[in-house]
């Protein structure tokens, strides 16, 4: 490359690209050094089909979404939220709801793109974004937790993300509420996420159902119908059942986080996902139960948050908020 | 300082002091940059009298033990291990078991030393022993649990030792096995340290004479003369309700340590401390328990290690390898 092209490529402003791989549709977007999501769109991830196809396709659409940019930016590197993805060797493992077994995404990529790459799961990626452009700016140690299907997590420590000795850290969702308890995805028992997340909470809802006599208009509603927005609803119209089952959430929720701080010691937890779109039917219990059950001298001292990415999708955000991050300590 | 002094100096080799601050006695040392005590000492704190007189009895005793070296040694820094010592401000806060409000150890040591100082509590300076110069040399991302009279913790990620927004992360040992469980001396209920510590293996010993038949020659022992020790020769034995006792406690502390593990997944995760010197009687259950109790993912991956520091006072060395950490980053 001659200087004189350098010299014009480094006049154009940088982008990233960031996507986030779902289950079944994917985001992809260019956000800039500010957070600005300057460009989005989304495609089907086609699961069931082979992982390359799928890498072709995304950097087919990419381009093409980048096409009315390409004069004024030049793309300086991508960051991909996937599950089980593991930041260290830039491969995706057994990832839940996807037909692939083993993806090794650097390999995908460079048959298209030649420029530095960073992956992890959605919620890490999450966490990376609330640091860059959300709640948690100019914060070094704090949590985010997605409340979504599942319940992620994203763990911030002394201003870098944990990754932990093999790629895979932030896993608060399968912490354990009780050996007994409910049995979850993962094969074990018990698990945070079988009670707090939007599936926990139709759990709940269900056994108050089978195990109270609370009156409640969600008792005609069948298992199968049954969806968190729907108990979101009856609960803000003041359905008393719904609301014990986010006050149960809630309380578990900050009984575990209680341990996350013994731990961490963070400034602020963030909370974030659709679930917490429930507002203070959430935070509330969360913030009594997480007070009551803090080890003294946390008490009164770690901020229980919404996230602050609304200006574009959050995920995206998160992606790119990944490898800025990457960029910046990868000079 | 002319330049000719500071050659002078230099050519001496760099030790440092390391002292920890103990509710009955403080025992003090200095520790070369390779993990060698090269002399140690203790004197008793007197809790009861004021925080000055003890750190003046500290620096005249630990100029004394210095006499010989001044030759060949100069001191660079001096590290502190102390109950509830704030890393970030230098300062002692309300420390159980010693009479000392608020101690400002950086202006109480400036009378005597003007050299770098760093303090933190006794289970962060174990961590960073054993990163330094025992069993975690090399690791990046590790935990290491203390088992003495409490449950104290130190955890390493990214290389370096959490501290958290408030200078007090690693308090694993108030993280909660069981909000109705057994009181704590922290005010709450259930609190891990009540379960797995000597404390709470005397108290798991009392429940079962009270709550079983089993038979043992531990129930002619009087509640306030059993200790740990008798508990450990009783079970080495064979007494089948002291291994029992052992047994409990290694099933909560693995059940608790799964959960660490979901959040930091740590390579390894280090026993220390009184306790964990009945070795297998307490390593095997507490292993059995975090295999069984891990998110699949980290399964078979985490190593349940004991200590490696036994070359000189294990709590002297993790203040040392405080100070020289602190030093190689503060060049």
């Amino acid at each position: 490359m001659s200087s004189a092209t350098q010299r014009g490529k480094s006049a154009k402003k940088n982008v990233v690209l960031g996507a986030d791989i779902g289950g079944t549709s994917t985001k992809f977007g260019y956000v800039d050094s500010e957070g600005n999501c300057l460009a989005s769109a989304s495609m089907p991830t086609e699961a069931s089909r082979p992982a390359d196809s799928f890498f072709r396709r995304l950097c087919e659409n990419s381009v093409d979404l980048f096409h009315d940019m390409a004069e004024e930016y030049k793309i300086a590197g991508i960051g991909i939220g996937a599950p089980n993805a593991n930041y260290y060797t830039a491969t995706i493992e057994n990832p839940p709801n996807l037909a692939w077994d083993f993806v090794d995404v650097r390999a995908e990529l460079d048959r298209y793109f030649n420029i530095p790459l960073a992956i992890t799961n959605d919620a890490n990626a999450a966490a990376l974004g609330e640091m860059l452009f959300g709640a948690a700016q100019g914060m070094n140690d704090f949590i985010v937790i997605t409340l979504g299907t599942g319940l992620g997590s994203g763990i911030v420590a002394n201003g870098e993300l944990i990754y932990g000795a093999d790629g895979f850290a932030g896993e608060i969702g399968h912490t354990i509420v009780d050996p007994n308890g409910r049995e979850c995805g993962c094969g074990k028992r018990g698990c945070l996420e079988t009670y707090c997340s939007v599936t926990g909470l139709c759990r709940t809802v269900q056994e108050l159902i089978r195990n109270t006599t609370e009156s409640s208009t969600l008792r005609s509603v069948g298992d199968d119908e049954l969806t968190g927005k729907m108990i979101f609803e009856h609960a803000q119209q003041g359905d008393s059942l719904a609301r014990r089952a986010f006050e149960s959430c809630g309380r578990i929720l900050g009984l575990k986080l209680a341990d996350s701080v013994a731990h961490l010691s963070p400034e602020a937890i963030i909370l974030t996902g659709g679930m917490a779109n429930a507002g203070e039917l959430i935070f509330n219990p969360t913030r009594r139960s997480l007070e009551e059950h803090l080890f003294p001298i946390f008490r009164n001292k770690v901020k229980l948050l919404p996230s602050k990415l609304t200006n574009c999708d959050t995920a995206i955000l998160g992606a790119g908020a990944l490898i800025w991050n990457y960029l910046s300590k990868n000079k």
